[in-house]
Protein backbone atom coordinates (compact mmCIF):
# COMPACT_ATOMS: atom_id res chain seq x y z
CA UNK A 1 0.00 0.00 0.00
CA UNK A 2 1.43 3.37 -0.97
CA UNK A 3 0.95 5.94 2.26
CA UNK A 4 1.11 9.19 1.13
CA UNK A 5 -0.39 10.51 4.90
CA UNK A 6 2.24 9.00 7.20
CA UNK A 7 4.63 11.05 5.77
CA UNK A 8 2.85 13.96 5.92
CA UNK A 9 1.53 14.11 9.76
CA UNK A 10 5.21 12.70 10.56
CA UNK A 11 6.57 15.94 8.98
CA UNK A 12 3.91 18.03 10.40
CA UNK A 13 4.69 16.78 13.97
CA UNK A 14 7.49 18.90 14.63
CA UNK A 15 7.26 22.58 16.03
CA UNK A 16 10.15 24.04 13.77
CA UNK A 17 8.86 22.38 10.46
CA UNK A 18 5.45 23.94 11.21
CA UNK A 19 6.74 27.06 11.73
CA UNK A 20 8.77 26.89 8.18
CA UNK A 21 5.30 25.95 6.57
CA UNK A 22 4.09 28.87 8.28
CA UNK A 23 7.22 31.04 7.17
CA UNK A 24 6.40 29.74 3.62
CA UNK A 25 2.89 31.42 3.64
CA UNK A 26 4.52 34.56 3.05
CA UNK A 27 6.27 33.59 0.28
CA UNK A 28 9.05 31.66 -1.57
CA UNK A 29 12.31 31.87 1.47
CA UNK A 30 15.97 30.68 1.37
CA UNK A 31 17.65 28.45 4.14
CA UNK A 32 19.19 31.37 5.59
CA UNK A 33 15.63 33.57 5.52
CA UNK A 34 14.19 30.57 7.15
CA UNK A 35 16.21 29.90 9.82
CA UNK A 36 16.81 33.77 10.65
CA UNK A 37 13.80 32.97 13.23
CA UNK A 38 14.87 30.36 14.64
CA UNK A 39 18.10 29.36 16.95
CA UNK A 40 19.03 26.91 14.66
CA UNK A 41 21.86 26.35 11.85
CA UNK A 42 21.47 26.76 8.52
CA UNK A 43 22.25 22.80 8.39
CA UNK A 44 19.52 21.67 10.98
CA UNK A 45 16.71 23.79 8.93
CA UNK A 46 18.09 22.14 5.57
CA UNK A 47 17.55 18.96 7.12
CA UNK A 48 14.37 19.72 8.46
CA UNK A 49 13.51 21.16 4.81
CA UNK A 50 14.70 17.51 3.29
CA UNK A 51 11.93 16.30 5.65
CA UNK A 52 8.83 18.42 4.55
CA UNK A 53 10.33 17.86 0.75
CA UNK A 54 10.05 14.41 1.17
CA UNK A 55 6.20 14.42 2.53
CA UNK A 56 5.20 16.80 -0.75
CA UNK A 57 4.90 19.64 1.66
CA UNK A 58 7.43 21.99 0.00
CA UNK A 59 9.37 21.84 -3.29
CA UNK A 60 12.51 23.57 -3.96
CA UNK A 61 14.32 25.41 -6.79
CA UNK A 62 17.60 26.68 -7.27
CA UNK A 63 17.98 30.60 -8.56
CA UNK A 64 21.37 31.24 -9.42
CA UNK A 65 23.34 29.76 -6.14
CA UNK A 66 20.27 30.70 -3.89
CA UNK A 67 17.55 27.52 -2.93
CA UNK A 68 13.78 28.02 -2.49
CA UNK A 69 11.65 26.74 -0.91
CA UNK A 70 7.87 26.53 -1.64
CA UNK A 71 4.87 25.63 0.12
CA UNK A 72 2.72 22.98 -1.52
CA UNK A 73 -0.32 23.41 0.57
CA UNK A 74 -1.91 20.18 -1.87
CA UNK A 75 0.04 17.83 0.94
CA UNK A 76 -1.58 19.71 3.69
CA UNK A 77 -5.15 19.28 2.02
CA UNK A 78 -4.67 15.41 1.49
CA UNK A 79 -3.79 15.25 5.25
CA UNK A 80 -6.72 17.76 6.04
CA UNK A 81 -9.20 15.93 4.29
CA UNK A 82 -8.35 12.29 6.41
CA UNK A 83 -9.36 14.62 9.09
CA UNK A 84 -12.71 16.38 8.05
CA UNK A 85 -14.15 12.77 7.93
CA UNK A 86 -13.64 12.25 11.90
CA UNK A 87 -15.04 15.91 13.25
CA UNK A 88 -18.59 14.92 13.42
CA UNK A 89 -17.33 12.17 16.17
CA UNK B 1 6.03 25.96 25.12
CA UNK B 2 3.95 23.30 25.66
CA UNK B 3 3.15 21.67 22.21
CA UNK B 4 0.05 19.46 21.48
CA UNK B 5 -0.01 19.45 18.00
CA UNK B 6 3.02 17.60 17.93
CA UNK B 7 2.16 14.06 19.48
CA UNK B 8 -1.09 14.20 17.54
CA UNK B 9 0.33 14.75 13.97
CA UNK B 10 3.06 11.94 15.42
CA UNK B 11 0.21 9.50 16.61
CA UNK B 12 -1.79 9.97 12.88
CA UNK B 13 1.20 9.40 11.43
CA UNK B 14 0.62 5.40 10.97
CA UNK B 15 -1.50 3.35 8.95
CA UNK B 16 -2.32 1.07 11.54
CA UNK B 17 -3.19 3.96 14.23
CA UNK B 18 -5.26 6.24 11.87
CA UNK B 19 -7.13 2.45 10.80
CA UNK B 20 -7.83 2.10 14.60
CA UNK B 21 -9.54 5.89 14.73
CA UNK B 22 -11.33 4.91 11.98
CA UNK B 23 -13.17 2.01 13.70
CA UNK B 24 -13.16 3.77 16.77
CA UNK B 25 -16.42 5.53 14.67
CA UNK B 26 -18.58 3.13 14.79
CA UNK B 27 -18.27 3.20 18.47
CA UNK B 28 -15.93 2.13 21.60
CA UNK B 29 -14.06 -1.36 20.93
CA UNK B 30 -11.99 -3.75 22.97
CA UNK B 31 -8.49 -4.40 22.22
CA UNK B 32 -9.56 -7.51 20.76
CA UNK B 33 -12.01 -6.06 18.58
CA UNK B 34 -9.49 -3.98 17.65
CA UNK B 35 -6.76 -6.29 16.57
CA UNK B 36 -9.02 -8.58 14.87
CA UNK B 37 -8.80 -6.55 11.15
CA UNK B 38 -4.90 -6.06 11.49
CA UNK B 39 -2.62 -9.15 11.25
CA UNK B 40 -1.23 -8.25 14.80
CA UNK B 41 -0.75 -9.14 18.48
CA UNK B 42 -3.02 -7.86 20.86
CA UNK B 43 -0.01 -6.39 22.89
CA UNK B 44 1.25 -4.72 19.32
CA UNK B 45 -2.31 -2.55 19.14
CA UNK B 46 -1.87 -1.94 22.69
CA UNK B 47 1.08 -0.09 21.95
CA UNK B 48 -0.69 2.03 19.31
CA UNK B 49 -3.76 2.35 21.71
CA UNK B 50 -1.03 4.00 24.24
CA UNK B 51 0.57 6.22 21.75
CA UNK B 52 -3.22 7.47 20.53
CA UNK B 53 -4.10 8.11 24.30
CA UNK B 54 -0.68 9.85 25.33
CA UNK B 55 -1.95 12.34 22.18
CA UNK B 56 -5.03 12.49 23.51
CA UNK B 57 -7.31 11.25 20.19
CA UNK B 58 -8.56 8.06 22.51
CA UNK B 59 -9.86 7.64 25.95
CA UNK B 60 -9.44 4.30 28.12
CA UNK B 61 -12.39 2.70 30.59
CA UNK B 62 -12.74 -0.78 32.45
CA UNK B 63 -15.78 -2.29 32.26
CA UNK B 64 -15.40 -5.56 34.15
CA UNK B 65 -12.70 -6.85 32.89
CA UNK B 66 -12.54 -5.57 29.73
CA UNK B 67 -11.22 -2.14 28.64
CA UNK B 68 -12.65 0.16 26.21
CA UNK B 69 -11.16 3.07 23.60
CA UNK B 70 -13.43 5.66 22.64
CA UNK B 71 -12.25 7.98 20.25
CA UNK B 72 -11.57 11.95 21.47
CA UNK B 73 -12.08 13.81 18.16
CA UNK B 74 -10.94 17.11 20.19
CA UNK B 75 -7.62 16.21 19.46
CA UNK B 76 -8.23 15.52 15.59
CA UNK B 77 -10.18 18.82 15.70
CA UNK B 78 -7.02 21.06 16.92
CA UNK B 79 -4.88 19.46 14.37
CA UNK B 80 -7.50 20.03 11.79
CA UNK B 81 -7.96 23.48 12.63
CA UNK B 82 -3.87 24.35 12.27
CA UNK B 83 -4.05 22.53 8.32
CA UNK B 84 -7.09 24.71 7.86
CA UNK B 85 -5.55 28.11 8.03
CA UNK B 86 -2.95 27.14 5.34
CA UNK B 87 -5.12 25.26 2.96
CA UNK B 88 -6.01 28.96 1.08
CA UNK B 89 -2.29 29.27 -0.21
Amino acid sequence: MKDALSPIFAALADPTRRAILASLTHGDATVAELARPFAMSQPAISKHLRVLEAAGLISRSRVATARYSHLEAAGLQKASEWMTAYQRY
